[in-house]
């Protein structure tokens, strides 16, 4: 197995987690499938649509239909088997795939940004944020869940800081691009990790407004 | 008349029937004329505005502003008149419209998108059921009612089923386009139909986690 | 300092006037840093976005970096800095810049799209309309405040009016085009002023449904 197709089994598991975690995310809404599929799928595959939408590229799954169709199948497979998620243990592994798919789009993502020269240096960190966060948001837009943005939740900012990290990368050491890719993939996920495991959350002092009124 | 003309004809009648619908939608939220422009417009065109920005196609609205124009016009005089739908009888007229326009709006739009090649097989069908149910999403995301996704009405599962069943048609029989696009187009509204008749919403054992709480 | 670096500078100050409001209106949400710089951007840069999107042009800001630049930073600024706004004459100066930025942002766009002959007559106006009022749609619909759409706020009649009269300009009196452009602009903002000055709001009986039910 070459790095290509490890990459491209890495995004099917990223997929699945996405959408995993999209179906849990309204398992008590008492959806239909038809409801979860959608759900699943924007998740999945939304940010990168809006990326390849705002880039002016052809979207990645029309292209490439898998993505599409693993999405589908782990929503239909959630849909009927999330009891199996109220177990503790199969949970937290999916929070762990869900970061390393998180890292690995938000990469990938400035990295693709970054080759086709667009808006260099900052539009392909705001690109790899928006990917991986993208779907996410969309989706609970579309359920009226408050979203990332109005959480205490270290969701993005590990992302923010993996994507700004291989910009300085690519823009430095160019010549160390794929062994800067694994560093700033391995920081991400790492510091994503960090925050799931001790259950960390933004603290109080750093909101708008602390200590000020 | 031509088929192309009961075909253009048939799509305003479709576009009168979202841009009503959004704004009866909103109709105890006392939202001036301007939203109500706006709402009537987004549910019209939304769909298939999404749906031409994914394809990477000019928007069908600008080359033919006969779209814009008479959603614009429907929800003026819905807004103006409709103490009119009060009436059960007419708004039970528009429920019908509405459901031929949005299962035509699908056919249409995945024998477009299979035309174009775009993602065969399996991006026709999500083009389809997005160009239909696109722009009430939207509208209700503007409005923060809970979206359709949320609901247990069968408005999209018909159109889901009426785009799948054209796709293998014109995969397998495409001999037989013009007669299957009738016959989907036909299924797509009789199934629609029976469930504004008879009142039909998804039932508690097809939502998740019915039964095992 | 020549014309075009004028509309450099006001459209900078607008930019700022729009982060800045993003960040204002989430105030109370406890938000963190990192959700008050994607707000901001998203504010300052979103209803630009989506008229390129729909456009098929390339995204204005990835052209310039230095609109998101100064989204971002007057996004830190406020986020460190809004207590300045509890006083009432630095909020009220925002309030005109920001007028004068919806005004300039919405006549520039149907500039923009009546040059590029896309949709004419009527796509000019509701791409500058969707200019000036898209990104703070999107940001309300991002946090679940109820949109402008649902409110009284005049906001984007002012908007609307301008971008008809500007339109009307370019069609009958090209000639005058930028002697028009300036004249619309100093009557959007006027409006605008107007009703940020005596706080006049959508009256009662011009809403949906009144003295009807």
């Amino acid at each position: 197995m070459n790095i290509e197709q490890l990459g491209f089994y890495v995004a099917m598991a990223g997929i699945i987690a996405f959408a995993t975690s999209a179906v849990l995310a309204v398992a008590e809404r008492r959806v239909d499938l038809f409801s979860a599929m959608v759900l699943g799928v924007i998740t999945a595959v939304g940010g990168g649509t809006v990326r390849d939408v705002v880039m002016a590229q052809p979207v990645f799954w029309a292209e490439d239909l898998s993505y599409v169709w693993v999405a589908i199948a782990a929503s239909v497979a959630t849909f009927f088997g999330y009891r199996l998620f109220a177990r503790r243990l199969i949970f937290r592994v999916f929070l762990y795939v869900d970061a390393l798919a998180a890292a690995m789009f938000a990469i990938q993502a400035t990295d693709n940004a970054w080759d086709l020269g667009f808006g260099l240096p900052l539009a392909p960190v705001i690109l790899g944020v928006t990917t991986s966060i993208g779907g996410g948001l969309i989706r609970d837009v579309l359920v009226q869940r408050p979203t990332l943005l109005m959480s205490r939740e270290l969701y993005a900012i590990p992302v923010l800081a993996g994507c700004i990290l291989y910009t300085l990368v690519l823009a430095f050491v160019p010549e160390h691009r794929t062994l800067g890719a694994l560093v700033c993939l391995a920081i991400t996920f790492g510091l994503r990790a960090a925050v799931i495991h001790w259950d960390l959350r933004v603290p109080d002092w750093a909101t708008m407004g602390h200590g000020r009124e």
